[in-house]
């Protein structure tokens, strides 16, 4: 992705090798930052307070974070600790105890004297991966949306619907879910995305918007409540959104509220796909509703919400007179209600079966 | 309800009967204050702002509209031309209909020197009946409540989810989907309500919240997006809304995001009841998404928020960087979502042949 003709990716490790640069999400949309992170326990809190969010790029960023542990100390003790760290920072997305596991467990198979050289080419290969994995999937996505685009006759744009942010800045190039709005806009589909607003932290409004928008999508704000009535009225032609965590029977646990749009798109008979890199497939567990830990946050995100004032400084306003709220992040959609699953090797239902046979590495 | 010990209404003509009073709902929850309105096109105005909002209140609130318009001018031009004012203020909701209609008829037919007299008792019939209904509404749904409070054996709190305000400031006094929640608590059972914020206006965060808070009734409030999670995991016994406009085959037209809710109980088996005075039901259409037009508010509800700043000044802040939204203000719910009609006559099963047994005076 480009910002002012420039290419970016959300996370990298600086030229040096000594620090991890990141594109600051909690100063998006009304400001585009580079921070700097030079130290693993930065790399903890800057996961923990979602300077850098989404379910790959957490993963990645983890990954970078092992790479300043090593220079911190490379012994069993502290990177283990760090692992921990770093998994407790989010509970729910998986590809962040995937990528601590994968990184971790090679380094402690290595001379301590080398876990700093091993770690960050480890890290340079999350990312690479990552880059390359969401690039198959906007391709595979991009099929579907063709096929979808001609059904309806190849004259009207293409109304996708996507809730929360799995675009670029949720992985570290492409996105999941918009990789394939991306891929298809540049192939000359004209697509036009619906984008949930996704209280309680607006990363729809906030972040997918201003992708969207740097990308010259068109695209269309609604809040979380709309989707539905445009379903009912023939305004969406699919929806597409990205995994925290698939389990291996297919279902899929993402923000909160995803769970509602699914529901609403399964009694239209709208298509709703998910977009996933294989990452964040949890292989040891099948019932989403059972066994995966749904995270919750501060209440307070939920009675303030954050913008930008008349003054255009960044801030916040109280919207409730109570004390009173929950704010759990995320929700599970049962297979039954996805269409399919949008992975890097092919898109296949959203069942052990089917995701089997893409991946059958993981047969029991 | 009571502000302070104070007993009020949320509308109401002044003593002298030349002017209208109104809680001023703009100001709500931060500031509770009283507005007075001196001319109809004030009126109009007040409905048009939601100053007033709420499918009853605005019907009311339109009827002293008219005892207003009668002391400006009695003629039949000008009484239809501020009729049609009122009803074009907000086109969904078909109480403000019903009243205008009702007030209208009455006085066109009266010698126009008895017609502000005639006004003034027409608007305070409507605003006291509307009390009435709303009271048999809340002792009808309390049984209700008792009958699912038992079920789960008289315990733990019975779980409510509510959208929207469909509470005391939605109506003259107690509410529809609020009644039978201040009725139960009044009567000793516990209950404990989940509080849909509502976006793009919050009213559930803002009004809701702050009359269960003044009432005492313990709740919490949640995102747009949570409610579907909750019922998931067990933690909704019922759902409980208002209503905008029912047609006589059931489908219910409520606030955006109203749909989406009853989708969610139905899939977890969660009743989804619906609380309406009957002055809601439209006798004239059946199929709520072909016949019912959604109003379409402005989009800058959705690209801002309102709520109170740092310094305790109601402020606003921008969501988003794009300039693309929109905003339907209702949603269709059909019929085989809703559970049951709670109304003033009793409850009943969303279907034509259950309503007509408690409102035969509408078979065709």
């Amino acid at each position: 992705m480009k910002v002012d003709g420039h290419h970016y990716r959300s996370v990298w490790l600086t030229d040096d090798g000594l620090s991890v640069a990141v594109v600051d999400q909690t100063k998006l949309p009304f400001y585009f930052e580079i921070r700097t992170l030079r130290t693993c326990d930065e790399v903890v809190l800057a996961i923990k307070d979602m300077v850098v969010r989404g379910a790959p790029l957490i993963g990645a960023s983890a990954a970078c974070g092992l790479r300043l542990a090593t220079l911190e100390d490379p012994s069993d003790d502290y990177l283990q600790a760090q692992a921990l760290a770093l998994i407790a920072a989010r509970p729910t997305a998986i590809n962040l105890r995937w990528a601590v596991d994968r990184v971790c467990s090679r380094l402690l198979q290595a001379n301590p004297k080398q876990r700093a050289d091993l770690a960050l080419k480890e890290a340079q290969t999350i990312c690479d991966e990552d880059v390359d994995n969401n690039s198959c999937i906007g391709s595979h996505g991009e099929t579907v949306f063709v096929e979808h685009w001609r059904a309806k006759g190849s004259k009207n744009p293409l109304n996708v619907l996507t809730h929360c942010n799995a675009g670029w800045l949720a992985t570290v190039d492409w996105g999941t879910a918009l990789a394939p709005i991306f891929k298809a806009h540049n192939a000359g589909i004209p697509v036009h995305v619906w984008v949930d607003e996704t209280r309680p932290r607006n990363q729809g409004a906030a972040l997918t918007a201003w992708e969207l928008k740097a990308h010259g999508v068109p695209h269309t704000v609604i809040v979380d409540n709309a989707g539905g009535h445009l379903m009912q009225q023939g305004q969406v032609d699919l929806c597409i959104v990205g995994s925290d965590r698939t389990t291996r029977a297919g279902d899929v646990c993402n923000k909160i509220g995803t769970y509602l749009k699914a529901l609403a798109a399964h009694d239209n008979g709208v298509p709703f796909y998910v977009a996933l890199p294989s990452s964040t497939i949890d292989w040891n567990i099948s019932d989403g509703r059972k066994d995966i830990p749904i995270e919750e946050r501060n209440k307070d995100e939920v009675l303030y919400v954050h913008g930008i004032g008349a003054d255009n400084v960044p801030t916040q306003v109280r919207v409730t007179t109570t004390s009173e709220a929950l704010n759990p992040a995320f929700d599970i959609t049962p297979k039954h209600l996805v269409t399919g699953l949008i992975t890097e090797r092919g898109i296949c239902a959203a069942n052990e079966f089917e995701l089997l046979k893409l991946f059958p590495e993981n047969r029991a």
